[in-house]
């Protein structure tokens, strides 16, 4: 038996300003900060300490996960950051307001672009000032690594490469791995270890800072499911 | 050209209480954590951004590097943590107060356990509750590695492994490379890029919070170095 942890940040700072975030490397609030040391104390109460952790290339998860090991005494935990791991990407909604969006594009269109499975909000053009191609942490990335806009689907078949090449091979050496990542990445996991369809993934939402604890097989077969 | 930056950790809780340290895992005072933001804001006003960052397996130096990560707003550049980069082992004076410990066993012998190149502090012994077997981030270190007390000379020995194993490829790599780690761990490297002498690292003193920089040539041997 061995164990992995999925544990979704908490509060953003955009959250609290309502905007669309994405990639856009945005800092927890007080309140997101909160609910990493309370899961952190939630691993501790349960006895479970990871032996070695995930996370994506953005502050809030990366905070998130510091946070969390800091309260287990566990800061020397190994700590691999991806940024197949990062939030999906927003395209050109990405710093907007949501309730603006809404106005401008109306109410179902949003809705279409925040839960549909292949639909993706309107495109970057590489000008654009957001374009994560201008930033250092991505210059390795190639031109069709790096999204323009994504839709739930393209987010989870980047989520796959970390999956098969980074995270299937730490089961296999770690009895407890903790992935700290966003709505939609964890969600991508939680697609490709249940086994979801497309409709069903996109009726799940998992809960910030409140650690899911999914024990696995030898053959990473998921046999039960829980959160702390 | 490549470079290395060197930085030591500032003050932690037991600086503040005048005891030995070596491998307990005491956390940075708050004068402490301001010498990390400052660390950081000289790297950043130098215009240093590390692409990859070393530290030892304890919370002063893991801390003083995502502090002054954050400070950069570089927290998503990759981090090894190795245990081989830890502070010297102190033996059983772990935890005693330096006076008190100059009281009974004498000023200069004290001098010779903390200055002297071969000396070794009195050992621990597998019984002893401060044993380092007994913690789970060493539980896949052999018996030979678990260290009972080091002198420098055994530190340096130890510190070689992650130099030649680790970080000399990351240099090949990368063109910035920063190691954020203990007085004596950090001695190690400065003795074996400069090729000093027993005698001569003896007299070498790393201030805390100031980054060294090194700057390489491509067989890693030092052109220049400076603090910034």
């Amino acid at each position: 038996m061995r164990r992995l942890i999925l544990l979704r940040h908490g509060q953003s700072e955009w959250n609290l300003e309502n905007r669309f975030t994405g990639w856009t490397d945005v800092e927890l609030s007080e309140h997101g900060r909160e609910e990493a040391r309370e899961a952190g104390k939630k691993l501790l109460a349960a006895g479970i300490r990871p032996e070695c952790c995930f996370t994506s290339y953005l502050r809030r998860a990366i905070h998130t996960l510091q946070i969390a090991l800091e309260v287990m005494e566990q800061d020397w935990v190994p700590v691999i950051k991806d940024w197949h791991l990062n939030e999906r990407h927003y395209g050109a909604l990405q710093g907007l307001n949501k309730t603006d969006t809404a106005n401008k594009f109306g109410t179902e269109q949003v809705h279409e672009w925040r839960r549909g499975f292949d639909e993706k909000p309107p495109m970057l053009t590489r000008d654009d000032p957001r374009w994560p191609g201008n930033d250092p942490r991505y210059k390795n990335l190639t031109d069709d690594e790096i999204p323009l806009s994504e839709s739930l689907h393209d987010t989870i078949a980047r989520v796959r490469c970390s999956w098969e090449e980074l995270i299937v091979p730490a089961l296999h050496q770690y009895e407890t791995v903790l992935i700290a990542a966003h709505g939609n990445s964890l969600r991508a996991l939680v697609m490709m270890l249940g086994h979801l369809s497309p409709e069903e993934i996109t009726q799940v939402e998992i809960p910030t800072g409140s650690p899911l604890v999914l024990e696995l097989d030898d053959r990473i077969a998921v046999r039960s499911r829980h959160y702390l």
